[in-house]
């Protein structure tokens, strides 16, 4: 049966109504959110998206004219389109660091890695003090720390005691250190659900790299 | 106790015949994904990352010259620096179109929400069908669904019929229809472990916008 004027009339008022209510309980909620600090973010999990929901806050920085870096611990064989795109066109906002040789059971030689993720890490601490950089991507640092690349301790202690208190600092890679998570502002999991890897599709342009 | 010469060096032949077993595995695994298709690509999930996620992707497509869309059918008020610097700068290879009001609890007029999101989706449909345009982008288009502004069966029957081989389409946004994850090659979920609101911190640039 097709609704009368009335019914309509009425639905769109408790529709209103409704919305004006989460309006109004966002607005208290967000009246409380004043405080701007430098954040510690963690992106962890098996899931895809760690490094892209990274390098969106990258161009973000860029989009706002914000200094910004990114050191790649792991992924530095790639020649990547976020890479280039950075590389080429916002250089001068965005200094681009790749410290390793691609993934690492690629290179098969432990003393090297371990010497490549320990000159990113110096590199990565010159960059997190620098006041004019506000936010730094130590993209798959995760993975150093996992391998025994860089020591955790280490890591945390610096992001503790010397990092700027307005810089962002952004750590990507699985299986995140419980005491990173702990040390950390923002933390998001991401989590595979489907995979087309599992259907024999490849790494595709524009999705994957 | 100091290692030894021997000790380390046993230690570094274990490492690389482990990397060299490693990366083996890979390669025979690599090998098996030879297709390339257009996919259907969901983030969904509590927890922050799903927009960025998938807008390194955009920025990737830009970076290999691949034309590529974003249609946002919730986020359409707000002046991020992503949109910003997509509009300014990649204009020409990105169409960018915004949708919505802000969040839907401001607008408070579900006829109004309605007839925007259906706006969006005609747009959608043309810019999928486009020949040179390689990916779409349909920003919290979850949330639109789930609110009953778009019909999912009708969504769902496009992407199945009328999307091209070889065009990827990516869906955002929370709560993610059953149905459209049946459907989809890619799932992911983002999920909130630790969020800075909590402790009194508001949306920053470069993080949040």
């Amino acid at each position: 049966m097709p609704d009368t004027p009335s019914d309509a009339q009425s639905r769109g008022t408790d529709h209103a109504a409704k919305m004006a209510k989460k309006a109004a309980a966002r607005d208290k909620i967000m009246a409380t959110k004043t405080e701007e600090k430098g954040l510690i973010i963690v992106h962890t999990g098996k899931g895809k998206g760690k490094s892209s929901a990274a390098f969106t806050m990258i161009f973000r920085c860029i989009a706002h004219g914000m200094g910004c870096a990114v050191v790649q611990f792991i992924k530095g064989g790639m020649d990547t389109g976020e890479r280039r795109l950075i590389e080429d066109r916002f250089g001068d906002l965005c200094q681009f660091h790749t410290m390793g040789e691609g993934f690492t059971w690629i290179t098969q030689d432990k003393a090297r890695d371990m010497a490549m993720a320990e000159a990113g890490w110096e590199t990565a601490k010159r960059l997190i003090r620098d006041p004019a950089v506000r936010m730094v991507l130590l993209d798959e640092i995760n993975v150093a720390l996992r391998y025994g690349y860089l020591d955790l301790d280490a890591v945390l202690a610096f992001l503790a005691h010397d990092k700027p208190a307005d810089t962002h600092v952004v750590l990507t890679g699985r299986n995140a250190a419980d005491a990173l998570i702990d040390a950390a502002d923002l933390v998001t999991e991401m989590t595979l659900v489907k995979h087309p890897f599992r259907a024999g599709v490849k790494a595709q342009p524009g999705v994957e790299y």
